[in-house]
């Protein structure tokens, strides 16, 4: 590996090896803890400067598809390496940009190494392919069985759009982009304008790796706007074959409704909004409601809110029990100092839905946090609660309030079997759902956590929903409108999968197969050959 | 088992153990043979009776979709069962229904058997739900690491559309159904106004099986409709989880469209249309042209040429050798008999088309055989021929002619490299390709055999592509428009995914797992534990 030395940042689109212009329109970004721009300008994308990126993507595809997962792998182990010689740049840039605490980015710049070595390890092992081998059968009745053999194989270039709220690992080098390359796809990533620097930073890491690794140019490009035109031209290129979007719901259902009426339509993956419902059962709650309340103002407050997996729901019965529960949440919630949040729109968004809470029926301010001064983007706590019945009347308040705050459903302890079903009923898909509970709760609530299990990707038992760890038996997904598609994950294992269509080869010499599917299985891995799951 | 004795048809749509009423529009079938209409009256679902099976398949789910991976099997075997059962009444009327031969349909409800007893096998073996199990580390730095376990979970009710030219292998108790019934899904299938009567025997050994087994009710329903209307709105139904069809394009875009514009959008999987290209690389024609010729015709005519994979167009170089194959080619394809088609507006439609290929730009008919009788539904084999710069100037050459059809596209020899490939760039998406080639041949068109994958499902070598095998590596899928979703396979193992997502369960209590992601693996499945495959 060559480091990059005193790698430095100018503004413009990375577009294989090359640089976009200066011209078109530009913008900057802005420190939200200060107000303050940040140096240097940031130059819009031309549409001229999307279709040559998309070319060398084009390029690009028909070699780097063809390339071995070990080779893959190397590239992503590269991209890693890269990032890690450049952490003295891209942290302190990532934290001015987000507003988010240096531990945070230098956290997030860990776990973003981590994930693109995950990646790499799945595409070196190989086994991921879901190589399947019928065998001939020449003397089979009534007519002779072909020789049939499968596997995935990535379906062209990927557009990857970043995510606000995780500067560094779901946005140019993270979770989307470091499956995309996994499966064998080129990506293109459109840049969040939130955090511009921190994207050209990774940017130039990857396409130092790319050269590395003596990649076709194309392999990866990073696109500026500082509109959506280039976003929505993206999504609409014929040269995309899918698209990773972590973002809101409007902008996501926007660029779904461009993929999905292409001449073509494409694979859109998009990770959207979600509340994120926690329950807690009666015995847990008599058990350590404490306990739980400082749990809870943890995920709730985490980085200011601002997580996809943030608890925005607290469904609790009608008990003492959960009285004291949320009388200590609202103390400790009343006490959170302000945090910044990542940007001066996310900022103004919370702070009017927050405020807009007192134009629904039967929702009470249980707590509100001291203002924080009105010029920043400092958010304050806030926590609320209302009726089942309440609730249940008024299906925008699972609409997703992203900051730190939460809302209290109290539905009848007398009645929890029914009331507590048909909250779960009227739940639209989420990402997640907690349940607090003990052993005994578990056994009398078995139609509950039954009916749960439809409405999500991921239950968590006992502990909070913030934190997504990236293993191969993660589920960072759910029903719509939590994601555009609930077969994927966008987090883990699963994630590669997305860029991935099985193709069948029938009778083909072994020298017309990919080494995954010839007879001797060279790379030694996991295939299903006659219906038995085999290394051999 | 409990056979079905003498059993018979009513004309009414089967709604979990109740039957339909008979208000509302009629239609009857027709035999295509003979243009008689078929006894009983055939009555249209109301829209009341589709809510009244979606409301079943709802009930029924949350009971279906926990039943053990071995009670699924025993499910689709006792169908089987109660399907061989009945052959002497549904043999006859799929060959009424149809105008195939009796021989056909024989081997259809044979491989219809086949096919529920495959996917039977693929949920009794259970390791197709993909289970995943990352143990927790308490110890773990900078965070303790929770323990994550995830598997594929089935969706909800499906709704599955029958296919005009499988009245039993791709209608009611074919390929959809049987992998949706296998991965946990309620079915509801829309019959085909083609072949009701067989529609209806089907659904009569379906609704057996389930109170031979036990099943709540809803797990299945057979709606009857003489217009489009209940199909649109089981599509459109918020009980519907998921679609499966298998027909025209036009009929597949429309339903799509619908999928994408609910509240909640579902997973739509159509095989829509596809011409199935033929190459025949220099080596092989000089090898076996004549040969070739025979099977390309025996290929092209098979079954009236009404298979999704039929070779509607034949890829072949100006070579004195292309010129012997389409000359002996041309012979066969003006000796063929006239054939039944399957209902008077395909025959109508596959008239028109060849008709139309007079209007096209440079096309040249090759070959036409003796016209049929013109009262009846039978089909005249025609061959036609162009040269490849007309048919790069003619997209529209590329649609499906459905029927006993297909076009020459003749490149020149001397060219070959780029023509060639220019050819398999200007391709839509299809099901199949079919290579004919030596070693000699393969191994100087390694790129058009790469750029051939990323057009098509399967690639066929020295074969033909009609005759699609049930194995757990079939690939009957392919990119838009031969399907809506490339990610899919409609025929074969991979089928049954398409009604699954995955799910995820955080430090859950073994309790509130299933029996697939408990510690202890009492299923013996094959799972990733810790990132390593084993049963243990």
């Amino acid at each position: 590996m060559t480091a990059i030395l005193s790698a430095s940042i100018v503004g413009t689109s990375i577009l294989g090896t090359t640089r976009g212009s200066v011209g078109g329109s530009t913008f900057y970004a802005t420190n939200p803890a200060s107000g303050g721009t940040l140096e240097p300008t940031f130059h819009s994308a031309s549409v001229a400067e999307l279709d040559r990126a998309t070319a060398l993507a084009a390029t690009a595809f028909p070699v780097y598809s063809r390339l071995s997962g070990k080779q893959r792998g190397a590239f992503l182990r590269e991209i890693a390496a890269q990032l890690e010689a450049i952490a003295a740049e891209i942290i302190p840039r990532a934290v001015a940009e987000s507003g988010l605490p240096q531990g945070r980015i230098q956290g997030e710049l860990a776990r973003t190494c981590n994930q693109l070595r995950f990646f790499a390890g799945i595409a070196e092992e190989g086994s991921w392919v879901d190589a399947r081998i019928d065998l001939a059968d020449a003397a089979r009745q009534p007519a002779a069985k072909p020789d049939l053999r499968s596997m995935l194989r990535p379906l062209g270039p990927v557009a990857v759009f970043c995510a606000s709220n995780f500067p560094l690992a779901f946005s140019v080098a993270g979770g989307d982009t470091a499956s995309a390359l996994a499966a064998g796809c080129p990506v293109l990533v459109n840049a969040h304008y939130s955090h511009p620097g921190a994207a050209e930073f990774a940017g130039l890491a990857i396409q130092r790796a790319a050269q590395e690794c003596g990649l076709p140019e194309g392999v990866f490009s990073l696109l500026f706007s500082s509109e959506q035109e280039i976003g929505q031209r993206l999504v609409a290129h014929p040269v995309v074959c899918a698209v990773g979007f972590t973002g809101s719901r409007a902008g996501g259902l926007a660029l779904q409704a461009i993929a999905a009426t292409r001449a073509v339509p494409i694979p859109f993956y998009a990770e959207m909004s979600s509340v994120n419902p926690v329950f807690v059962l009666p015995g847990a709650l008599a058990e350590r409601g404490a306990q739980i309340a400082a749990g809870l103002h943890g995920s709730i407050t985490l980085g200011a809110g601002q997580f996809c997996t943030n608890p925005g729901l607290l469904m609790l019965d009608s008990s003492p029990d959960a009285d004291t529960l949320v009388q200590s949440l609202a103390g400790k919630m009343a006490a959170t100092a302000p945090a910044t949040m990542l940007n001066a729109s996310i900022h103004a968004a919370y702070s009017k839905s927050v405020a807009a809470r007192d134009d629904d029926a039967g929702v009470m301010t249980v707590a509100t946090a001291a203002a924080a001064s009105p010029a920043g983007c400092a958010a304050s706590a806030a926590l609320f609660a209302v009726s089942a019945t309440q609730f249940l009347a008024q299906p925008h308040l699972q609409d997703e309030v992203f900051g730190p705050s939460s809302l209290v459903v109290r539905y009848e302890a007398a009645s929890t079997s029914s009331e507590l079903l048909h909250l779960v009923e009227s739940l639209q898909g989420n990402l997640t759902a907690t349940v607090h509970a003990t052993d005994a709760d578990l056994k009398s609530h078995a139609d509950f956590l039954a009916m749960l299990e439809g409405k999500v990707g991921r239950i968590v038992f006992n502990g909070y929903p913030t934190g997504v760890e990236v293993c191969q038996a993660m589920v960072h997904g759910g029903p719509f409108p939590a994601t555009s598609d609930s077969r994927s994950s966008s987090v883990g294992g699963r994630a590669i999968e997305r860029f991935a269509r099985p193709v069948c080869w029938q009778d083909a010499p072994q020298v017309a197969l990919l080494e995954e599917l010839r007879s001797e299985n060279t790379l030694g891995i996991m295939r299903l050959v006659d219906g038995v799951r085999t290394r051999e």
